[in-house]
């Protein structure tokens, strides 16, 4: 029986492998060139001399590890300061720091549930989203990627149930911007709570960064509930809810993914909350106002180049390859000259088409970016 | 509709403050002088020095957030030594690290479930375990807390499926051992898979510290699965899940909560890394044999006061309390004379009793850890 665990492995990596659907865990050093097409720093602050420096006076302050949850050891300090700032930013009454942004979606899903609730998700949802919903057991209808109409029609056929309608704000696998004003309009139409995933626009989006959330107008709603993670924008790691509170009092006395997990180290806390006033400050603003331009730059030089190319909301384009293995070739061949890019394919897709997902990153120099695009027009699949 | 859903938030509020349910996020400064029985730092190391130094170092080398997927950016070479070195210690083929315990559960329970297969899982597994058998939607029998003849019938009833034996080594809950050699004769006899969740005794049991299975001369058995947590004795956090080669490549290939996660801060990767180099050491021999002695020390002496206290495998010791409240109000006693306990009640424990959770700590003064023994006698119920 073992042997045929270990080849029905051997058997399911082989049938990976001939479909082009193998990946491949590269170690990168400190000290690899390659300029960052890939990653979700976007703002660079990863390695920004104030976030650093928190960190690592929290780093000797309180030592590592948290050593607890939240609840039995790990609530420092730190993790107070940042969550009474990151409310205050993005403009609800209360904000749950979780440790990463997969457990705070987990968490966020299934506090939002109750018996006969309707979840209504959008085809482009993140799978932590997708893992919570279906950690749920709730009924779901997933509606074509950013369809309003299809939303108000799923609300309107099951009227008088609790509801909650699930999306992100810029979405991750194409950098588009979800219609929030026309779908908080709908789920309050039909009663129903919005959940905004706010992940690639907290930093970057709406007044001093706040978020796509902000930035439409529906900062503190009472029927919003948003996500975000301080893994991106921020520089750093960590997830958080951020809503009502009576919200965030449920998620402390009842959310798993919240009491049983070990808090975030105090250090990534302090790091996180460095950069979040870097974000609302003037340097902020102004490696804001860098991405924008960066940004539209990059969409117009990939689609004079008659590529496939999105326009971004964000810090995300997505560019058509013509199948998986050139998707691949294409990523091997931009990294063999000094640039790496994400590649998307399916199944991790949710349709059938495969990309090279390029982030916008406004804390690398203008010379490397813009060389960068150079390297990926040049590596193109022949169109 | 709105209103209601706030409404129903605060009745469930009400409800649970009524039961005694209600938790209290307690900020911590550094300068708080509690004694920490409460916190999972068996050994200390989340101050050691060299944890320190390492992540410090890996924090100005590579920034703080890894800034995206272990395959798309962050897997840096603080990860893959990381990983070669947990290896070789636990004895196994190959590690894959993942950001938290948490999610390092949620993915190898999922990469452990095929179409037919029957789960077995201990009525006192974590949540994470517990979340993870439950997305996968397959038939679980959960079998009474360490009743090995349970499992046998559990799976004698089942011939012929492929099955899954879930368990922890020490138990979070109680601080007791499995029968990990019986469990595995049980497993193999019926050609299941057993995963072990080894969170509470990597770095405390076996040689070289290497964990329950370690001890059980279990390591490297290839229908055994180690999953184990870097945020209790490695004083650090991330998650890591072990064994045969082909079950690392799935989990790259198909892991939802690896591919669909930000990467462990490469800070934390290189910390953790640091620790596992003090637990393999003279020094985590010494450290480990602190631990023992204390463990025995501590459940005598509490056992001696006439408190039901557990007799310890690694470093968790469980104390009865009579109900959920009088939990409660003996662990703020102890607080308000300088300890922290940890205080578990229904419905987070996995029966209806309520108890306090006092961890054994090598990293504290002896001294302070006798006091704070001494504190928790006194503050004791009346019986
Ligand atoms: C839209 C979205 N939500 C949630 C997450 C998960 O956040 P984290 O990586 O912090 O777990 C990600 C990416 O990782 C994401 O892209
Ligand atoms: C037995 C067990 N497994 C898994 C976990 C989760 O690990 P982490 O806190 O690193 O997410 C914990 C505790 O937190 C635990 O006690």
């Amino acid at each position: 029986m073992t042997r045929e665990w270990l080849r029905t492995l051997a058997h399911k990596a082989d049938l990976r492998e001939r479909a082009g659907l193998r990946r491949e865990l590269r170690p990168r050093d400190p000290g690899d060139h390659l300029i960052d097409l890939a990653g979700n720093d976007y703002l660079g602050l990863s390695r920004h001399p104030d976030v650093l420096s928190a960190s690592a006076k929290a780093l000797f302050e309180y030592g590592l590890g948290a050593a607890g949850s939240r609840l039995v050891r790990g609530s420092t300090a730190a993790h107070a300061e940042l969550e009474d700032a990151l409310a205050g930013w993005l403009g609800v009454p209360s904000a749950l720091v979780f440790s990463s942004g997969y457990l705070a979606n987990l968490g966020a899903v299934r506090a939002l549930v109750q018996p006969r609730t309707l979840i209504v998700s959008d085809a482009h949802n993140h799978a932590s989203l997708i893992d919570g919903i279906r950690a749920t057991g709730a009924e779901t209808v997933v509606t074509p990627h950013a369809d309003v109409a299809a939303v108000d029609a799923a609300l309107a056929a099951h009227p008088g149930r609790p509801a909650l309608v699930v999306t992100e704000s810029v979405f991750s696998v194409d950098g588009d911007l979800a219609d929030l004003p026309a779908l908080h309009t709908a789920a309050r139409r039909h009663g129903a709570l919005l959940l905004v995933d706010d992940a690639h626009a907290t930093g970057l989006l709406g007044p001093a960064g706040a978020g796509g959330v902000a930035a439409a107008g529906l900062a503190g709603e009472p029927d919003v509930i948003v996500t975000a993670t301080l893994s991106k924008a921020f520089g750093a790691a960590g997830g958080v809810v951020a809503g009502p509170a009576p919200l965030r009092a449920h998620l402390v006395d009842t959310g798993r993914t919240f009491i049983f997990d070990t808090a975030l180290p105090p250090a990534v806390a302090a790091g996180a909350h460095a950069a979040l006033t870097v974000i609302r400050g003037a340097a902020g603003e102004a490696l804001r106002a860098e991405l924008t331009t960066r940004a539209a730059t990059a969409s117009a030089r990939l689609r004079a180049a008659d590529l496939d190319a999105t326009v971004p909301a964000g810090g995300v384009i997505s560019v058509t390859a013509p199948s998986p293995q050139a998707a691949v070739e294409w990523a091997a061949a931009c990294r063999d000259r000094g640039v790496a890019v994400g590649c998307f394919r399916p199944p991790s897709t949710p349709d059938s088409r495969a990309r090279l997902r390029l982030t916008v990153n406004a804390g690398i120099p203008a010379g490397d970016f813009a060389h960068a695009l150079d390297v990926v027009v040049a590596s193109a699949p022949e169109r």
